[in-house]
């Protein structure tokens, strides 16, 4: 029996406050971040802490999810619990307008990751295209695993014929107008999700389709539904998920499938020495180019009086090329300023998602320049180097060169570099897990983990994705969800801004295994590395999996268990946490663990508060259908321990099942 | 010279007051809908009209659109003038946030008019494929005109044949990834606007694509520079008028190009005597088949104590078939529940869009049975009738019946409808209005209508389209503007609820043109109606062109002045009113009208006022790139006079060219 019961999908969220009062706007717990802050605060300077404190107290009907701003009648606010004023002018109640809001975030998630994986299939288009000369296929071997995937033939065929059909079927994805299967997501579900999912009437056939059937969907005087509305949310969050696979799969076969490697984390990265150039954003088509131009200009850098060119990385362009090439974290969302604010960063090279519009005010009052590259992301007073795939390496250069001379530029008065840089390894892919897994179990490396959990060594894995939100301070809430499921015994994978945070904390090692692993994970990961001597690196505290368009390895790895198994994911004890979701990608992508079946712990509240309706679907409702929840809980520790509760529930269950159909020889029950 | 300067473009709007106080619920002006009103407020009923009062007073943050709510980090405001208060969170200024919302707007817009395009084209792929057999190709003309228009071969080709070559490159304007432009709207525009769109790189390339493209770019963290946004917007705002030209070409193919038809308008057309069904929302796919149904079951209402089926139009679907089948227009938007609310009303049929949550709970209270209809539409409680274009026929005759059912439990005391209903002549297609104008002059038919405008007969032309917004009471703004544009001699165009608020006061018959027309318009009208004795029903004060998507015919026919005067767009003497705008759709198609050069007036505020940028670009620099602007004006009588102004500074500009280039023997200048 377990400690608990899983209680997780009929509990209401403790009483932790929603709200910050106004107060002291040291809003951040990242020891960098502190450093530079103080001097910020010192010279009134403004950085997003003082504008989270600024906005306090926030609108309680927006952040309940009960105004609506969908057509020119509004806006409409649910001001009273009956009566005409506790509807929308057309009508429209409680449940309609919070379901309404809340699915038109996940199209907003949707839209984002796609274009994302748009422009990574665009690159590769151009490239079989012959031109984009500067990019090649990394990784033939992905580019066959993921072909036979999606049944594409591969035999006897070159590498640019077969990524010439997944290219074409990445496209079909974006844009079918048949109701076939989304391929790149059903490519890669369990049979009992792809059965689900068409029972459900939830399967994506096409991911631009799903964001506007959505949108029109919720537009005034449509669905009024919120069951309706909520399932064809999950239809678009799914076609979420299928924009993230087409990124992190093509990504990988052009840029190469990530290997532990180890680097560097925090604002202490950045070298008073050389050239700093920090990448931010999410897309590796451009920066995966800056660093290749930045090793090769070393010379360039020297005749300016450094001693190189130093690429750091933020958010998850940052966690792009830090699982790629090694390339040092320099910081994560909430802190992106403060990178500027060290006065030693000569560029910062934005794609797209996350990039505070206050980093081109913050620049202006140093040498840094703020260089926007894409169509549909400029700022006003930044510099433009429009970014074109097929002059990659040479755009690349000339945003070197930029930042080689701005470097001449740099007031040394200025220079506040905090001292505070943490050692990490990166890299694991699921590959890259696998090979790892496969040296305890050549045959069946996921067993190794799966066995682990079933003979009580571990109690499940969690995915820990997502973001930053200044409605608790920075980082807090990563850290505190963290160090209790790893005192618990829980496997934890991360990616995106979580992963930035653990990292930041130097809790992204193998020293930090020793720290604060419970002994059920102290000794597996110890297994692991006495395994695996070729590794030099050693094995962290927590596998990094990536960028956010990542959390697709995630999914990867609960299906590999859950085939594992000989179950489907609703039985995996196999969780997600998002302590300080802040994105609609986050709503989307918290919204797709569900879908597939997680436990899935939020920390920061979405907008569902206004309509007991909605909130029942989504942390109750749900779980009955798909067999996974919303645990929609803001405190960390309450949080991490609903997650332990209901990965103890599925283990000890997934026991008793196996038991019992050992025992009656029979197999074990594939349904949810 | 004009009485007035043209300074529609460079003035802020009056100082009529945004913000009504709440006071008496009595906010509609529609004789019709003031009847039932009483009723409904003596036993005391809720409506449409409580809520719009009990919604005051409306945030002024959103109301502004100076609220944002894209991440989870929010709600954010912008409270104050400078300041960290005066940024969100990520420090978007308002400019960032104003230009954002405004554009999700569009993109909601586009998304609601393409699933619509969308439906019409699945069901002519059905039709192709023998999946819908109750469809037919009626107007094989247009079809031939259609495709030439498109570059399809149309020699020795059935119209199958053709029609599947139609359908494609209308599936490929939804889901291209190549960058050519949309086909649906490339081939319709005037060569100077094509060349101004690719200039401006506002050209789209697909429909679902734009949506999403803008969606991704107003995420959080994303594009702050409000210029670069509205231009994308723009761009969205073309793919959304790409849809509407599919929508309705397609429309006309399969259910016929509208003539010139006598119908009548109001409330009074429900019939106590016979089953009443209300066909509401946008879509003709499924209320064709209604109409065609209840025609043929006259003997089943028989039976059932009834005298026929009467089927009635709300909305759209009402102008639709009001357009091609001369079916009855019950009432507009914000009187939709007036129908139910007259107890003689069976049963309420809703397709999509502007369908008021509120019906059901009304329909509760009398035998009305309210059924949805289409899988992205529903109503709790209400009944759903999955509508298939496979089983067209079967469905509609299922809806009829449960209508000829519940006419069986019809309360006869609950019964109030109301004495109003009025004689009217629609079903302007511009094929209809051509053949009109080919009665003067047979080989130019544009001419006659130029010409009248050269000559100073008439003012110019104004499309009035769009919805109900009970900022102001119903129908109000319609009346009031109408009346100053033909009092002052502008030939006026109308579609959707403007359409609707116009034949539900009696304006849209010849005798209207006797009461309210100038001397130009009138004499204009009987010169018209002279020439084309062939015509017993007389010509209206106003020219109904259809549904809201229908506003593609006023694009079609600024296009067709323009080519006849051999200038572009923006020198055409041709305005757009949209005085009482309310959806998203009404965004993206004001947005369209000024990118295609149209003076346009909205008297509903969009949420642009919390940013002068933002302002000034809608109602500025719109007119000095695109040559048309908005005219955010409230007040409908200076709303009319200002595009007065604009007409005639277009009229006397344009003069002033011809002549002089008549004098030197030049071209017109093409160029704006």
């Amino acid at each position: 029996m377990p400690r608990y019961r899983d209680l997780t999908h009929t509990a209401r969220p403790s009483d932790a406050p929603r709200y910050f009062e106004p107060k002291n706007p040291i809003r951040t717990t990242d020891p960098g971040a502190l450093q530079v802050l103080k001097m910020a605060q010192e010279s009134k300077i403004e950085t997003v802490f003082d504008r989270a404190v600024a906005q306090q107290p926030q609108c309680a009907f927006g952040y309940k999810g009960i105004c609506c701003r969908i057509c020119l009648a509004g806006p409409c606010r649910v001001k009273t619990e009956e009566g005409p004023g506790s509807r929308g002018v057309c009508g429209a109640s409680a449940y309609t307008i919070v379901s309404r809001n809340i699915v038109r975030m996940i199209a907003g998630g949707a839209a984002s990751h796609s274009e994302h994986a748009r422009h990574v299939l665009h690159t590769a288009h151009a490239m079989l295209e012959g031109h984009a000369p500067d990019y090649e296929i990394k990784s033939p071997a992905k580019l066959q695993k993921l072909a036979q995937d999606l049944g594409i033939d591969t035999v006897n065929r070159t590498d640019k014929e077969i990524l010439h059909d997944v290219v074409e079927v990445g496209y079909a994805d974006f844009g079918r107008y048949q109701d076939t299967p989304l391929a790149f997501l059903n490519s890669f579900m369990t049979e009992g999700r792809r059965k689900k999912f068409l029972q459900t009437n939830i399967m994506p056939t096409a991911i631009d389709r799903s964001v506007c059937e959505i949108t029109a969907q919720t537009a005034m005087g449509v669905d009024n539904d919120p069951v309706n509305i909520i399932f064809h949310g999950l239809k678009c969050c799914l076609a979420d998920l299928g924009g993230e696979y087409i990124g992190t799969k093509l990504s990988d076969v052009m840029f190469g499938v990530p290997q532990p490697i180890v680097s560097e984390a925090n604002l202490g990265v950045i070298n008073p020495k050389m050239v700093n150039i920090a990448v931010h954003g999410h897309n590796p088509v451009l920066s995966e180019m800056v660093v290749a131009a930045a090793r090769a200009m070393t010379a360039e850098a020297v005749a300016a009086g450094a001693e190189g060119v130093n690429v750091v990385g933020i958010c998850c362009t940052g966690n792009e090329l830090l699982m790629r090439q090694g390339v040092y974290l320099a910081t994560s969302s909430a802190s992106q300023e403060m990178a500027i604010l060290t006065g030693a960063l000569e560029a910062m090279v934005v794609d797209i998602q996350c990039i505070y519009p206050s980093v081109q005010t913050l620049a202006q009052c140093y040498h840094t320049k703020v260089i926007t590259t894409e169509g549909i992301m400029k700022t006003p007073n930044a510099q433009h180097v429009a970014f074109n795939t097929a002059t990659a390496m040479a755009d690349a250069r000339k945003l070197v060169e930029i930042a080689i001379e701005a470097f001449k530029k740099r007031d040394p008065k200025k220079i506040c570099i905090p001292d505070e840089r943490h050692k990490l390894v990166a890299g694991f892919s699921l590959e890259a897990i696998t090979d790892i897994l496969s040296k305890v179990n050549p045959d069946r490396p996921i067993s190794v983990l799966t066995d682990a959990i079933l003979n009580g060594q571990l109690k499940g894995v969690v995915l820990m994705a997502g973001c930053n939100n200044l409605k608790r301070p920075q980082d807090e809430g990563h850290i505190a969800v963290l160090k209790e499921l790893v005192k618990n015994d829980v496997f934890v994978i991360a990616t995106g801004c979580s992963a930035g945070a653990i990292a930041k904390f130097g809790l992204m090692n193998s020293a930090a295994v020793d720290t604060y692993a419970g002994e059920g994970l102290k000794s597996f990961i110890k297994m692991l590395e006495a395994a695996n001597p070729q590794l030099s690196t050693g094995l962290p505290l927590v596998f990094h999996v990536g960028s956010c368009v990542d959390n697709s390895r995630g999914a990867d790895l609960a299906v590999a268990m859950a085939n594992e198994l000989g179950v489907d994911i609703p039985k995996v004890p196999f969780a997600a946490s998002a302590p300080e979701a802040m994105h609609e990608k986050a709503v989307a992508i918290g919204s797709w663990c569900v879908t597939l079946g997680f436990p899935t712990q939020v920390g920061a509240m979405p907008p569902v508060e206004g309509s007991d309706l909605v909130y029942g679907v989504t942390t109750q409702i749900a779980h009955d259908v798909f067999g996974g929840n919303f645990i929609l809980e803001v405190d960390p520790i309450v949080g991490a321990q609903k997650l332990l509760n209901a990965l103890e529930y599925r283990t000890w269950k997934l026991n008793v099942h196996r038991k019992t159909a050992e025992k009656f020889e029979t197999a074990l029950a594939q349904g949810w």
